[in-house]
């Protein structure tokens, strides 16, 4: 996996095609991720078709990966096709509840994550937008998905056509704790976040977008707590509306 | 990412430790995983004190890897530290809402996929368990989880001490849709399922679940919709209890 040590969101890509044999043996690869009960609690919908993307587009705050990318995949957390088994062979399904939602949304991210991982070591470029989650009742109109089926994950997927920088992360100290959480004090917190935020390009995100800190730039700017709470409830009405709460 | 065609699941460890500074590499190299704004909303906890893991067991129904892996991993949804780190920097966080919650899942398992893949490619074994999220509270008040940290993964890890076959996955038809969601006929659901129901090993679990059809063993015996349900109530009360609903 030397592909992730360099790993990088691809957002622009060639103007070429992904061929439909290695997108499905990359996609039939994956299956080997775990999965509960080896249920495999997920479905995807590969979205090539032009106008298709089009239409998908305003549903991730039109990115322009969506329409640029000859590729993308929506993940889906799936129960539907293990109920229907399940009614067809005489047992008694009863996954419409908060819980089968995470198990299968958990079967859907895992398996998304694989993809990408194999997918970026045969030279692939990826982008995971997190949108699929603040309006995912336009896509679950659009690609008609039926009661139990979730959209989870979207990855546009391509030839890399950009060669950018790879983004900071934060120092393994930062995120490992040993037997149990041990909270962090303000001094860490300023050691943790300190280098991040003395980054250039970090430096120069915090003057283009007009705030006093980096952490604004997220809390203040591109995730307010006005829009999560907006959001969360637009994503319980879907979640209600395909069955899952 | 040979390993992964080959990839099972590995319950037995042989008695031997997972090097520290392996252990750390391979978390530190997953973090090159996609993040969402780059926040990194995970925390991991590691636990290989064997009283901590003897204390964990019964959370995750007393499964043996628990007590008998070298290295016990949980993934937790963490939107405290970057609230923390908000706060700290004149920010307005407001993450204590179910979005802030998926969202923060979403960037654990992902996570969490790619540090399991990168072991593997290591040699190591690992056993995901699914059982996380079914006491979740009990693993927080174990762990000193502190609000906006929730557990979502475990992993056991350690080197392996069995070669088990590898398990049927379903055919890729099974799971992939053109453009749209194709709802599953009966005879679609016979063909994605038959070869599976047909496999030795599969009647015999049949067999020794003393059900009719496979699919029983999942929905009438391992997964029933009682339990789901209950479960379910437990997850709302902990994602309560942690801030996040």
């Amino acid at each position: 996996m030397e592909s992730l040590i360099h790993r990088r969101s691809i957002r622009k890509y060639q103007d070429k095609e992904v061929d439909e044999q290695l997108l499905r043996r990359l996609l039939e690869q994956a299956e080997h991720t775990p999965t509960m009960g080896n249920l495999q609690l997920y479905s995807v919908v590969i979205t090539r078709d032009p106008k298709m993307k089009k239409r998908l587009a305003p549903a991730h705050f039109a990115q322009p990966m969506v329409t640029g990318a000859p590729v993308v995949l929506t993940f889906c957390a799936d129960y539907r096709r293990t109920t229907l088994w399940g009614e067809q062979r005489k047992g008694h399904p009863g996954y419409d509840n908060l819980l089968s939602f995470v198990n299968a949304a958990t079967d859907a991210l895992l398996y998304c994550q694989t993809f990408c991982n194999l997918a970026e070591e045969a030279g692939l470029g990826t982008c995971f937008l997190g949108t699929t989650i603040y309006q995912p009742q336009a896509i679950i109109d659009l690609l008609e998905l039926p009661p139990l089926v979730f959209p989870i994950a979207t990855i546009t997927l391509g030839w890399p056509d950009e060669d950018p920088a790879q983004s900071d992360r934060l120092p393994l100290n930062g995120i490992v704790h040993e037997e149990v959480y041990h909270d962090y004090t303000p001094q860490q917190i300023d050691d943790i976040y300190g280098p991040k935020e003395n980054l250039p390009e970090n430096k120069h995100f915090v003057e283009i977008n007009h705030t006093d800190t980096l952490a604004q730039v997220f809390t203040d700017i591109r995730y307010t707590a006005k829009d999560c709470k907006a959001m969360s409830e637009e994503l319980k009405k879907a979640l209600h509306h395909q069955g899952f709460m």
